[in-house]
């Protein structure tokens, strides 16, 4: 195939994404696979996760990491495989997880006398460990988090949203008290929401989970919600009270300050490579990604436009000597591949989400000057090769800050205060979007929203308005409203 | 318990580590567990990776990191589950894997079509992507790697050295040509040997391992070897020249400049948790572990040292002022804990390998000196509170280079060109080590050796002495002495 003929096919391939207003699922899927982020298996269920959706990932793990250990936690890891005895024992658990196991019943050439399960959640395997290592009120807080691979068994997958294996980092502290317990709990919440806002420009809603949505076997589920560019809501982190179900199934018990026997009250939290789809899904738009600066693999990608082998030299020359200044301050990619149009390289960069294009011709390198475009709106300005680092510096920022004012804007849009059964099934049925709405409580209403609407509780939110109302049901009597929404 | 009570028990529990000369198994073991680098599970064959032990191990994956990146290579993920029927395609792979491997059987409640292996090494799922994303030479090379767990069925586990499961490190790589292949397979056993030496403070030898030795699949594998403190050898990592064996099996192709369809040659390597091991082993000593600097969670603990509450005080504010000073140049740790003596910390850090303690007493603050204690060696030195940063770097930095060039002595001193094969079955009955001889080439000369004394050929080392010999066994011509010994 001639260069052209290649470049044609890449084009072609590139624009063949479906138009989010025309199919949002399909759009997500194209942009996914044509952006390099991941790819299907063929296994069935299975997730690959390419180099440039590694990277993505990679900066969302180095962020969250450096916000685990700077509160106290340390990382540690534990067995993929864990006896199917050991999720026996905490009941609400293995009920919650049994149609989701994978189960390794032959190993060594031998069928095993116990099965395995692979782990779908570390609680079990974590705390058989703690019971061993808890014996003194000295030996808490223990505060653990662990970067693993889990596996729930999936029948209808889609990248990074719903794939049989997912990447996480699960949180595992135990504590003397359930103050500190649930002081933790929340603590890790905020740690949530502060990387969510600041990193992943998502805004987010953090609130408690109805008992019907918490997680098998917790007391109190709290989450962060986010809303996507097709208004659902998507959960992006978790952060669970266990109480002491799990100690007492585990018999993790200390003795106190005063000589007595304690179980344990403790916590865990988890937030998965969700949060690239979560990304992916919040911010981009027809032409491709759009990835907040903060986490983008490149922040700034420099192409170079020239004719002749004599523009070439001279342009290539400032490219060097722009990337050199800029590497220390920036992440910096030059895409010095020579068998592609500039054009082209423009579409394959606004596909990948890039915060900033940093264009390079001869002229400009008579004048001194590049020229710089923003993925998120667009916009094209020039800047001086004085001082670029700090020209770049702001303008990063500033995109990161607008997309989540974008996105905040996109979200009080399409938030919206019901109160009448008929509207909440109308807006439902409509747009769709964050219906704020008074409920009274009962698991009942709460199921029968859902089998109508397909819109569940998201969250009860922290921050609610004052007032009581009525439950949009039964009529019965609520102190606040709830978001209620359709999820992924 | 009281303060004492406990203090004693902990005191006698750190004494309880075996001597090296009595058992160097027991002792392996006590170390690794008494400083809490790892623990076995209740499941057979697994390990839990403690906090101590995790963070020496983030430590080797950050420099590891950085080299893997430095040579082009990206990361990415790959499945943890492999259909059957793709071990299957290379047949000497599943011959060399099959007794080691788990199954799922059994998975979203019902029974698989196909079963699932979960991944002992990841040739086969990865190549089978990349089969439908290679086409055109353009598309090469391709340099991946992977951070993974990964499982061999184990019945006699051993912590770090032999569980059922471990994490490592598998970079992946295609190319066009047969030389590209082999340059990339010995690169990257140039990274590996440049970390153990530079980072482990591991000497190590570079070579080709024999046909018997090598990776099931690979046309050659190439390894560095360690000698650990009872004078056997530890293979501490392996880069393996694939050639077209996995292209052939999994019809990877690529269109080349002359527009011919071309199967893609290729290679794999990997460093594991094997190496925490090799670490422990070959440093180690009656105290506990002596850890490198470069790799160390904490490089120094300050301990400090003091009676009455004003002692206190004063100590405890020089203690905060000296961490302040060294935080953004060494990793260090205050050790506060105020329920245990100044000697039991000694003995808790001496256990825990740091490389140097920092003591403060009341007297040092008055004259603003501390003394310095090097874990390698036991020294002790008066240091001055001014540029305390900078001898503290020096130190740690001539810790690094006595640990290597005490290891590379022991390896040295407990290895020995032997010519007769009764002198070399007397060596490897005695106390052991590398022994240099002579070796036909033959599988068989080979298969016995490794049956009549338990020595193995480690490696066909690059740096061979000048001079042919004659076989130990058959007396057949050698064209240059290979490494033997008893090994992990």
């Amino acid at each position: 195939m001639s260069k052209e003929g290649r470049n044609d096919k890449r084009q072609a391939s590139i624009k063949g994404v479906t138009p989010r207003g025309e199919d949002y699922a399909r759009w997500y899927t194209d942009v996914v696979q044509k952006a390099e982020l991941a790819d299907y298996s063929t296994v069935k269920g299975a997730m690959v996760i390419r180099p440039y959706g590694y990277a993505l990932w990679e900066n969302i793990q180095r962020q969250l990491d450096d916000r685990i250990k700077a509160t106290g936690h340390s990382n540690a890891y534990f067995p993929l495989f864990i006896p199917m005895s050991y999720l026996r024992r905490e009941a609400e658990h293995v009920e919650g997880f049994s149609p989701e196991l994978a189960v390794v019943t032959h190993a060594g050439g031998k069928e095993l006398e116990e099965p395995l399960v692979v782990r779908p959640t570390s609680e079990t395997i974590i705390n058989e460990m703690l019971a061993k290592w808890i014996q003194s009120y000295r030996d808490l807080p223990v505060l653990l988090n662990q970067w693993a691979n889990v596996v729930r068994w999936e029948l209808r997958p889609r990248l990074f949203l719903r794939t049989t294996e997912f990447l996480w980092q699960e949180g595992h502290t135990a504590h003397a008290t359930e103050r500190e317990a649930r002081e933790e709990t929340l603590r890790m919440l905020d740690v949530y929401a502060e990387f969510a806002e600041t990193c992943a420009a998502l805004p987010v809603i953090r609130g408690r989970k109805t008992q019907k949505e918490k997680f098998a076997g917790a007391v109190d589920t709290y989450a962060i919600e986010a809303m996507m560019g097709d208004r659902r809501a998507l959960q992006a982190g978790t952060s669970h009270f266990l109480g002491q179900n799990f100690a007492k199934a585990f018999n993790i018990q200390f003795l106190d300050e005063a000589n007595e026997q304690k179980y344990v009250w403790q916590t865990s939290w988890g937030v998965s490579t969700r949060m690239v789809g979560a990304i992916v899904m919040a911010h981009g738009d027809d032409k491709g990604l759009v990835l907040p600066p903060v986490l983008a693999p490149h922040q700034v990608v420099i192409v170079p436009i020239y004719r002749t082998e004599e523009e070439r030299a001279a342009v290539m020359q400032a490219v060097d000597s722009l990337k050199q200044q800029l590497a220390a301050a920036v992440r910096v990619h030059v895409d010095a591949r020579d068998n592609l149009s500039p054009g082209w390289k423009f579409n394959d960069w606004e596909m990948r989400g890039v915060p900033v294009r940093l264009e390079v011709g001869p002229k400009d390198v008579s004048s001194r000057q590049v020229v710089l475009a923003r993925r998120d709106t667009g916009a094209k300005t020039p800047a001086s090769w004085d001082c670029l680092t700090g020209t770049l510096n702001a303008l990063l920022a500033d995109v990161q800050k607008s997309m989540y004012d974008r996105a905040l804007a996109f979200r009080e849009a399409n938030t919206k205060r019901i109160d009448s059964y008929d509207e909440f099934k109308a807006f439902m049925d409509a747009q769709g979007g964050f219906a704020l709405s008074h409920w009274c409580g009962s698991t009942e209403c709460e199921a029968r929203i859902g089998e109508e609407t397909k819109a569940t509780i998201r969250v009860i939110p922290f921050e609610r308005e004052n007032g009581s109302g009525e439950c949009l049901i039964c009529g019965g009597e609520s102190d606040g409203r709830v978001v209620f929404a359709k999820a992924y």
